[in-house]
């Protein structure tokens, strides 16, 4: 038994369920490692605070650790594991339509943790630049959604490279993340950036913690427009997701031409939850 | 029997299904009128040319025929009623990241047709205009995709209004579509108007349907950008989908004025298949 919807051991949801349809639903994906959720409460905060952005209410954090621990119960050999949480508007009648009440779906899956290799965090990782450039909608920015396609897109399009992962910029050429990662740079002038995600892209709960754990050491990392100017001038790249924590960036390829950077770990404790 | 999900009566698909984790696919809403398909030829094209887009295989036009044809026979009473088909990448393990191997998904379902009221033809439908932007993604304009979650925000925010639709615009103020319509405009200078979908909207096959249809009789539709100047210099204004047809407005609400249209019905022949 690897999946529970609603609480019950199966991999089925109707064809009507809004998940399907419309990609009504919001979703998160984080490790546990040795039976223990990372970040957990920061996780329950960021899919109940996206579900409510789309007026999906989310079922009391209770409810979704009851379902994580019934299933690592049952799959002993899955104490490191990944585990993605999937809320939907739930079950509707066909149109865009919300229905006045609606039951929302909740999907817990376990499947095996793979982490990157352990080589990429001492030398680095390659990255190159989409082509397919990110549609701005502040309505969705930010959330975690099952609207997905764009990431599918880019991702198709990085296949055979390579590459680790690859930016992608806005059609203003703002760079606002990597496909399945946030970016965080160190500028040669010691400031630090993060991308503002106000009109695109995913603000990840790793970027967070990254930003409070900076904050409460002195460092403030600024959220702002990022230029590939500003990647080019970066001194140190990090690509960050609760699967991967913070993985340098060692060379970014751009324009079939390579750019290098310098390695190095983010300092010690930003990946800590307190 | 009312949904076939690969030619087998359920309505079950797996949450692995790449269209329930990241809408990864394309869907068709079409009416039968007394067990006959209504543009079906155009139906299947489009379905194929927008699952072409998204590099997913589709299947023969037989083999949707014969899922169609199986689930009529079935529910007598459905004679009359809207289908509805969708085409997913399939199964696949988590990651944005298309399988080599890729079996689509595809899902037939009938359900009651229930056309507008018959007055809503004549007397015209009242319309209002979303507060959604609408986000641009070339690489995704025009096909009928599973990431719907604009159309969600959009119809959710016209809940209670008595509106039958609303127009949407992008960030630059262009309409672009109504959330479940195409928009077609004839202007007191005499030339028609649609607007171009080049960068986001649905190309809708009624909207073919007509354009094809008035050339025949020697009138050019333009497809252009579309301004709400636009929208405010044409003497009549119709929405259109596989649906309802063409029906004509009314009466648009824009910055809590009305703006009256006349109402009239399209030019004979611009709706029917030749």
């Amino acid at each position: 038994m690897r999946t529970l919807v609603n609480g019950v051991s199966t991999d089925q949801i109707s064809v009507a369920d809004r998940g399907f349809m419309y990609g009504d639903g919001v979703f998160r994906t984080l490790k546990a490692v040795q039976g223990r959720l990372a970040s957990w409460s920061r996780h329950y905060d960021k899919l109940a605070s996206d579900a409510a952005r789309l007026g999906i209410p989310c079922p009391d954090v209770s409810v979704w650790e009851g379902d994580i621990r019934q299933l690592m119960q049952s799959e002993a050999e899955l104490q490191d594991c990944v585990v993605k949480l999937t809320l939907t508007r739930g079950i509707g009648p066909r149109g865009y339509a919300v229905p006045a009440e609606c039951t929302p779906t909740r999907v817990v899956q376990l499947s095996p943790l793979i982490p990157p290799d352990a080589a990429l965090y001492a030398d680095g990782c390659l990255v190159g630049v989409s082509n397919v450039v990110m549609g701005s909608q502040p309505q969705l920015a930010g959330i975690k959604h099952l609207n997905r396609l764009e990431n599918v897109l880019a991702r198709t399009a990085m296949a055979g490279t390579g590459f680790f992962d690859a930016l992608m910029l806005d059609e203003h050429g703002w760079v606002i993340e990597g496909i399945q990662t946030n970016v965080l740079l160190e500028m040669r002038d010691g400031r630090w950036l993060t991308p503002d995600l106000q009109r695109c892209g995913v603000a990840g709960i790793t970027r967070d913690l990254i930003m409070q754990n900076a904050r409460a050491q002195g460092v403030e990392i600024l959220v702002s427009k990022v230029s590939m100017t500003d990647i080019h001038a970066a001194s140190h790249i990090w690509l960050t997701n609760s699967l991967i924590g913070a993985l340098p960036v060692r060379t970014l390829v751009c324009d079939q031409r390579t750019y290098p950077y310098q390695v190095k770990s983010l300092p010690a404790g930003w990946l800590l939850e307190v």
